[in-house]
């Protein structure tokens, strides 16, 4: 039973909290029964795993939280980076809020057969809110990384400024739906080819317009294919 | 220029951070400058705003914020309730998470022409985080509030567990495309006729199925109408 803050398991977890330590140890942190449980149904082996009252003294654990959400168990794993492919998959660039990456690594599982490929300027995938907002769907469907010129398909860019209708668009696989930043938007050699979502107002939530974006993808493939 | 933590309006900005607060006094926060722009706007006056350097210290400001952003600017407005109605609106049940209630109020005003109506058991859609995540959309389509009993439409619940896929469904207006919390689902006599969105996993992120079944629907009626 860990009765000490110094304790090297619960210095591990505090590191991780920050990127340049995911990128060094090449590890990253799921709190909660939900994903330490989603990891072990998609057969990662954790680094190790700290369940409060059991291996650790619960006010320990607790401190060592990066949510704030008084975890009862935490676990450490390996990072892992996918190779891009699939018929369907999503890339993203500039996309800094990790709520969002973690929201669509969640979405292009539910809806996609490719991974979501992270290209400059994405939140990191492996932080905390990013993995919790995918919901256990990076251990079943882990993100790739890639430039513009490695994707597995056409690229089709998915904008606000889009001159044709997402819905009367040709999308035949394999297909890369590409979505930018809320600021900071697409290369311009995308954009000049993007599609729109129809909307009443200035913009959708990047996690939104990804998510659409696949289900009309999805749908239309399996029409047609 | 606001020099002490003890002023009322800072006061009231720190009550407005909890739900019992915001329920008596009928106010609410938005921070950040693009919130207090999105108000004015859609024509909203506050009751009042504070400006870091200009009305307030930088740091008595910063120590109010409900986010934690280091806002350089807050408002305070009056909430306000629409009635149900439109061609197209969505339902809530039970959702907890206020991103996710917030998100929702943007995509329906993207894409549909009528409030979010919120039924029991939600998040309030104007604790900061929803106020946050809905982008000003909550000031140019403020929510609503009513039971099952009283919907503006036909209800047709969006669940996993439908039977029949969103994409095959009759989609005819007044819809009210109704959602329950990713934990606690939607009142049995809605399930039994619900409708899903395919998806290869178990779930998708309530915020995510509410805006795949608005962008269907209004497509959908937008064909046909």
């Amino acid at each position: 039973m860990i009765r000490s803050p110094d304790n090297d398991k619960l210095k591990t977890i505090r590191k991780l909290a920050q990127k340049r330590w995911r990128e060094k140890l090449g590890l990253f942190v799921a709190e909660g029964e939900d994903l330490v449980e989603a990891a072990a149904s998609a057969g990662w082996e954790p680094r190790f795993v700290l369940r409060a009252g059991a291996d650790v003294e619960p006010d320990l654990l607790a401190a060592v939280s990066a949510l704030g959400s008084g975890s009862r168990v935490i676990g450490v794993y390996e990072q892992r980076w996918a190779s891009p492919g699939g018929d369907l998959s999503v890339w993203l660039h500039g996309v800094e809020d990790p709520g969002n990456v973690g929201t669509i690594v969640r979405s292009a599982h539910a809806l996609a057969d490719g991974p979501v490929i992270l290209g400059p300027g994405c939140a990191d995938p492996y932080s905390p809110k990013a993995v919790r907002a995918s919901m256990g769907s990076l251990f079943a469907r882990p993100p790739a990384r890639a430039g513009l010129a490695e994707l597995p398909g056409r690229p089709l860019a998915l904008s606000a400024h889009g001159r044709q209708a997402l819905r009367e668009a040709p999308l035949e696989s394999p297909l890369v739906l590409c979505l930018g930043g809320e600021r900071g938007g697409l290369p311009a050699q995308l954009e000049a080819d993007a599609v729109r979502i129809e909307v009443r107002t200035e913009s959708l939530n990047v996690a939104m317009a990804a998510s659409i974006g696949l289900y009309e993808a999805a749908n239309r493939m399996a029409a047609h294919g």
